[in-house]
């Protein structure tokens, strides 16, 4: 289980938040303390209750419009270790410790397709 | 300047995402190779496009509801080193070399605060 919040001090962090219209804040999880960034996907109030209650990661998916416990069928649960929020209260961002893969292809991250780019400097485009 | 991208290359990649029914998908910005997370922001198809051209990160400011050259008033630019979509297509991760700060606080990422947890081993919550 990683770190959790007690119920009122999650509603608290909550509270700051600017969800948008549809009830939603962007939630990023990066892998430890140094890591990549593993996903992005989308709490509401249920799912970041969830998650302090939990010390686990809980999403809401927008395809299924349901509470998410990421992991519950995969195994793949993340672990919270840190908590932030941006400077305008419309972004979490998660450290977390990941259990195998993040992304459902079997990827640890989310983020394994690169788009191909030109060097910069002096490249003529 | 960083690395770009021709234009019809950059028409493909916009191509394969699912932007939301406003048309924007998030950007999260990091700074560096193993850099931590600067900011998350939002891009449409005119700030992916613009981005790719220029090699510096565009975004759509939703408050104002228009291009954003992000630097363009305190120069703090972010030039692009590598970009990566998510699995699904609804994210995009950016490398970035970041000019000065991220945040306009003044703060190297926008994701300054934390918020308090508990540890979850063996905790009474």
């Amino acid at each position: 289980m990683g770190a959790l919040m007690r119920r009122e001090a999650a509603e608290k962090v909550w509270a700051q938040l600017r969800p948008a219209a549809d009830g939603l804040v962007p939630a990023v999880a990066v892998d430890g303390p140094d890591g990549p960034v593993l996903m992005l996907a989308y709490m509401d109030r249920e799912a970041f209750l969830a998650t302090m209650a939990a010390g686990r990661m809980h999403y809401r998916s927008r395809s299924r419009n349901e509470l998410w416990l990421k992991g519950a069928t995969s195994g793949h649960f993340q672990d919270v270790r840190r908590v932030r929020v941006d400077c305008d209260g419309d972004a979490l961002l998660f450290e977390v410790d990941q259990t195998g893969a993040a992304c459902h292809t079997g990827a640890r991250s989310c983020f394994y397709r690169e788009a191909g780019l030109l060097a910069g400097e002096g490249e003529d485009a």
